[in-house]
């Protein structure tokens, strides 16, 4: 948190049928549902998030990603960043207070990966979905699903990873945790974070400009991993892999899609990093064991399949 | 326990180094060693097990298992069991006391599978390793690698699995727990038991005869079978399948290789049975998802790699 | 399985408020409701349960446990262990078929700690909760609260231990998985099997006749351990201790009161037996870490408040 | 990390035995023993943290806390918090580099709650114990005992609680986690954290000053909690109470007592903290519940046995 930036705050997804949509996020992720907009779009987010959404679905004709966003510190932040983003040479385009229910004024910006990013101050707070804010009890009894807690990050691909990784680091104080490196010395991936968490986002290079690899969502445990491989299994959800664990942030994971094509994971424990820890270093020689510890091999679906 | 035949007692395996291959068992599944015979047979068991031992290593030309032994209530069920077999029509061999150090009379027979099997009723008990008879701790502290508590069964391939399973059944009592049938209602697949457990051995349908599948090692927990598979990794060693749950029996599991191309499982968790149970039944047509459960796909390897 | 006595069938709890009742074992324990007969008892059973029902709550002035039944392998067997019972000086109670909803011809005896014992053939089998015979899923979709799996034991409190451990023994082909013993060499407790489980019934040692410390019912993990206990304290349940672990058996638990005072205990985990194995030992002097593995010493109401 | 402190970095513990003190939390915490100094303290580190050392050991005559040190960005940060501890009115004492083996020029100040803590810019970094900095493991192969993975915080008692919030808030930074009121709305206990960790000191209202309640070391699951109680109970180890869980936090913990007295924690879990995150709250009236959330009644001794 070098530069105000605290954390993930929302991603709003590109899905092909809202109905479906909704029912794979929140039954089977298991989300909370929190509401639907005049556009259409409908708001989720994991239990032990305190802000009122941090997941938006939005019905699109292709699947993706549209944007990312992160809460800052305050509104003076927030306009210190606003001009630090533009000294460095980014649009910023000024999104309304309101226009995502219940968030304020966004600054939006777009990475040289070719992801739109945003940045913002006011998040309505409702607290932890279904516990008391004095003497919560451990966790709400009605949670459905895989009860992911809480959204933790995006994968996503694109060219221009070093200059996006400077964007970050330079303007907005991230921290590179881990990185791959390639035998040329090139920074393959960035895994890039503004707190103590592994990753608040990751970029992998690739030709293709704003493609989007994964959303992730935390779990509990191990145990929790085997719960939503099994429920993967009983819906009959398409998988891409796991129950395993990363080499990058040691992270123990599984990953899927929902029914518009779009990649989720979700994943518990992984490596803690604090700003002045030396980045990790996979060797991309090494990519499989980096990304499939187990199998150290890579399907070929995990690189090529994104939206 | 229809007919006095308890556990699955020991299984002799066949490996090409035998200094490599006792690295991998004891070192990487934790096997405890035991002693080294005048063949040059290596000694292991789990340390949960009460009995001197439960895995032997041969060293050989070819890969593969040589005979797997049950234990027997006491030696007038070992002497019944021998004349119902001789009068099932199987050839029985005899194996004199001491012949494996520390284990009483055995009697052999083939399959119609082509597998070798043992019974025997007199085994050395040294009692569980490391632990006192008396006030014994939960479990002791020097041990290795994946720590596996006992050798648990055999999943062997072969021709006549129907006919074998009579055999298990009308002979030796064993109760059928689960079964893959086909779409003309033959059964491709039988788990029997003489026990609680899903199953003591397992067979599957393959026109070669006495092709060895698998030795399974039974774990504590879900957590265990992510350090075995960390293990699997951090030892380079050949990995076939896993962490994952199986459909049938819907145990916790990893596949792997040994040296010699001996595939292992370690396991956890799974169902019971007791022998008023109906057999548990999965359709041939979901095969796939009846041995990976999660991934719902047979890898090709699985099914056509034996020793 | 010596004598034919396949594993614990069914228990009947007294219960002051069977509403109340009904409420913590369902809602709380997770166990199936499955019908009401005209008596107004109440049946339940746990999910992996084949049979139709395990737990029947009767609404009674004082807690307690009415009589603890088994299943045997058939009305073969039944019948000879009747006889057997009568020979060894018991007084044996019929109780016609359908007494119980959906159980065959009962014969009940009592133990010489003065505790209720059935032994029957026939129960009605309704499968597992919620899965298909065919492909079953892992788990059911729908449990609730702690999501206990099976009725497992009991632990019975009364006088003549030892002559009721040689009723097991020679009668009904028990054997004796775990015992206490005293500085005298009396066994001071005894833990008996007719399986691999560690125990399908135990006693202690104590004047009074015919007490009831506990039922227990059985978890999958460790993690079902936490679960509950998060569980007992949301419920504002009365706890007696835990989560711990047992020096005896090894298993993971923890104990708590149902509404009228009854002791329950939900575990996971524990030691195997086999019928040729010694029993385990624990020192009479060292009986706090026998129970208590972790503590080390015993609280006073774990020796005390029976019903 | 509001003000640039990063971390809990070191606690020197004063132990009456130095020898069996390093076998304590050497063997049983499985913390990673680096060196002895000239002065005879001995310095150790859990094995996930980057640092030379976080646990530095001092024999002496009677038990409790020396100091607790935390980490800053860098020397300016380092410099600029002199000044504002200085302006604030606290006495600073400078210690130069070199006095801890391998750490750089230390200032110290003493909280209201009459603790000594440290800040420093300059500590050694000799990488994750075990793990190579390229492509690294899930984990060292070799760990021992409890394999504590960190330095965590620790727990203190002593009077003013108020006025050390205010100091650590306003001067370094840290935000308040949660808290305990008392019913006349007083803070009877403060959680203070620099990062997402629901707590990098915590204090509890106390008359006597400078009191030492525990240490905590953080671990990666629930199950490293269960084998944490067995080696507690394997090696005679004084166990103050647990596994159990924490209501303030939620974090799943056992508390034990090294030889000298001085109570220890290892734990998982537990919640996470932003900065824009209002404090959670707990009631003294419910104090037990606060903090054993499973039983909901304090041990005396939880309040009293301080060192």
């Amino acid at each position: 948190m070098r530069k105000g930036v605290i954390r993930p705050g929302h991603v709003q997804i590109r899905v092909l049928d809202i109905t479906e949509a909704l029912a794979h996020y929140r039954d089977l992720l298991g989300l909370i549902e929190v509401e639907t907009d005049s556009q259409g779009r409908v708001y989720l987010k994991g239990w032990t998030e305190v802000d009122k959404f941090s997941v938006v679905l939005r019905e699109a004709d292709v699947p993706g990603m549209d944007f990312m966003g992160y809460k800052v510190l305050n509104s003076d932040v927030l306009g210190q960043l606003e001009e630090d983003l533009k000294a460095y040479g980014c649009e910023v385009e000024e999104i309304p207070a309101g226009e995502l229910n219940g968030c304020g004024r966004r600054i939006r910006f777009a990475a040289p990966t070719g992801h739109q990013f945003e940045l913002y101050a006011e998040k309505e707070q409702t607290g932890k979905w279904g516990l008391s804010k004095v003497n919560p009890e451990a966790w709400p009894r009605d949670l459905k699903g895989m009860k992911a807690t809480r959204f933790d990050h995006c994968l996503l691909y694109g060219p221009n990873v070093e200059a996006t990784y400077e964007l970050f680091r330079d303007v907005l104080g991230f921290d590179l945790a881990e990185q791959v490196i390639d035998p040329e010395g090139n920074r393959a991936a960035a895994f890039l974070t503004a707190s103590m968490k592994a990753h608040d986002v990751a970029f992998i290079e690739c030709p293709e400009p704003g493609k989007f690899h994964h959303a992730s969502f935390f779990l509990e445990t191990w145990e929790d991993v085997l719960r939503a491989a099994d429920l993967i299994s009983m819906t009959d959800t398409s998988i891409d892999i796991g129950p395993t664990r990363h080499g990058l942030t040691h992270g123990k994971t599984i990953y899927f899609f929902d029914p518009s094509g779009n990649r989720n994971e979700v994943f518990c424990g992984g490596d803690y990093h604090y700003p002045d820890h030396e980045p990790v270093t996979w060797k991309a020689e090494d990519l499989g064991k980096a990304i499939f510890y187990h199998d150290r091999v890579l399907n070929e679906r995990f690189l090529t399949v994104l939206t």
